[in-house]
């Protein structure tokens, strides 16, 4: 896309023209998917998802030949705060062990033959402490968005987004409770493993943050309170919206990361679906916000994208089976009509 | 396996010797799953299957790259008193469709790599309507049954299995209710679609069935109440444990028809997985009177094996990401011990 945004203002705005659903698409997959051999509605969610992909790919037969992940990583001054059971070099060592195929991202994208790109936006930078002031500037916000924003390529059939950033469960926390309201406690959860007394620790740094930033609009909510990879998902959905490519969300930061696109222009991530819901307490909360059912509950908090990596197979079948079944009259089969 | 039996009492003498879990193989997974480059616990479910494969296949590591689906298709005597919204001619049909790839199941196998073969169980002998006798004598049963054992492939790395057969909710109502108790209407749901007094004649048949034959053990039940294509499952779930094979079970009639391996010894059906859990309501209810949580919980209720194939992509994922991933030691990650 080569975007060339260079303020919110000018994000505001481009939200504000997002195209919608695709109405022929979409009559066309309700034409054909009621003759398929089988009782109406009995593939469930797989039929939600053969239209949904139509409605926001913008054609019919919906296509998944082509699923791409972006996984952006970022550095965070909270990490500092002891809010992690991971010191903060983990970011930098596993952006590496994403480059050398050997992290769980990498073993997913390749059993459902996902084409995975990793962007490590300044991990040399961590965000400012956000207990102290805002998380990045507006220049540092809107370059990391723009980051995410041209990261998507052209004729993806479906964009996984994911993250990595030591501590970034701790922003994913301030930013949907200064987004939805409720305590400090109702969002945070353990991370990779926190307890005790540092999750107590936790609890008081998001509260804090969230305390600090008051009366913010979405968008300055994430730049005050989130970080580089969380604007850069923002601009990765966002960006993707414009191209017609339908989301797979990940889990709590990925969610909470475009939540703000949400809290900006209600219906802003109507073309993303949610591949699993995390064991992190807060992101189911964060799904309730947004009206979003996700397709996994697996126990799941990696991140890494990996919660959507693994929906993109429940994708390939729904899209199978749309297209591929045939129909009572191809295949001679007597409807409940005929009975 | 051409297997000989000839009598239930045979059945149970192979059920009272089956082989256990491999210790040798989950000890080796378990040495290795920590050392994975991610936050211990992290995969939820993903490390729950890659440990079941490791023990059932009795192999360390496990494999995935040979899925076998097995649907079996039979006709029901009660489904002449209206228990279904499809007339009993679509069983054939439906058979064939799938011998020309046209059903759900071809597009899901095809999907995920899963070699599909379809066993008719003598389609133009419907079973014996269960109000009024039993669905098979030993003999019918036993036959049936042994076709399920045959089914099964040597060297198959899962077994998903599944059915079609107008009117086989009905029986699976019938059975999981003289397995389990409750009353009939608990077990009883809309199947392919019936409504308003169809429902209400299905339970009433249901009631009637599970009133004539009291008193039996468990495979008798199966017998008098089931149908040939639930006594074949039975069978392949019994081969696949004695070749070390596991098993993704799939919905209502699939999970009702393996129950009474269960409940005739306690464990039969540690090798299984479910790999979803059905609209129908009766398959909640059986599930948690199996101890048993599904991997998808996708709104389906098509059966065919539809529900276990589709989890052949969460399997195809554990695999890869047990056996794929660098460990820290490799990929020079802290560990959070090091933090």
């Amino acid at each position: 896309m080569n975007s060339s945004i260079s303020s919110v203002a000018q994000i505001r705005s481009l939200l504000a023209g997002m195209p919608g659903p695709d109405a022929a698409a979409s009559a066309a997959w309700a034409a054909r998917e009621p003759q398929l051999t089988k009782p109406a509605g009995s593939l469930g969610r797989l039929e939600e998802v053969s239209a949904w992909l139509s409605a926001w790919q913008g054609r019919h037969p919906p296509a998944m030949i082509r699923p791409v992940a972006r996984v952006f990583a970022g550095n965070h001054g909270v990490a500092a705060l002891g809010v992690s059971a991971f010191p903060a070099e983990v970011t930098v060592q596993m952006v590496a062990n994403f480059q050398r195929g050997g992290a769980a991202i990498n073993q997913l994208c390749r059993t459902f033959g996902i084409e995975l790109d990793v962007l490590a936006l300044d991990l040399d930078r961590p965000t400012a402490d956000f207990t102290q002031g805002p998380a990045l500037d507006e220049a540092e916000f809107v370059a990391a968005f723009r980051t995410g924003m041209d990261a998507v390529p052209d004729g993806a059939d479906v964009l996984v987004i994911g993250e990595m950033g030591i501590g970034n469960t701790t922003p994913a926390a301030a930013v949907s409770a200064a987004l939805f309201g409720g305590e400090a406690a109702d969002w945070t959860g353990r991370g990779t493993g926190v307890e005790g007394g540092a999750l107590a620790r936790k609890i008081e740094v998001v509260g804090q943050g969230v305390a600090r930033h008051k009366g913010l609009s979405p968008l300055d909510i994430l730049r005050c309170l989130g970080g580089r990879e969380l604007a850069a998902m923002a601009g990765a959905v966002l960006a993707a919206r414009l191209k017609r490519v339908p989301v797979l969300l990940d889990g709590y930061v990925t969610t909470a990361a475009v939540a703000a696109l949400e809290a900006e222009v209600k219906g802003a991530l109507d073309h993303c679906m949610v591949g699993h819901v995390s064991v992190e307490p807060g992101h189911r909360r964060l799904l309730a916000a947004l009206g979003k059912t996700a397709l996994f509950d697996l126990g799941m908090r990696l991140g890494e994208g990996s919660g959507a990596a693994l929906a993109v197979g429940v994708l390939k079948a729904a899209v199978a089976c749309h297209t591929g079944m045939a129909t009572f009259a191809e295949a001679g089969v007597s409807d409940k009509d005929d009975a």
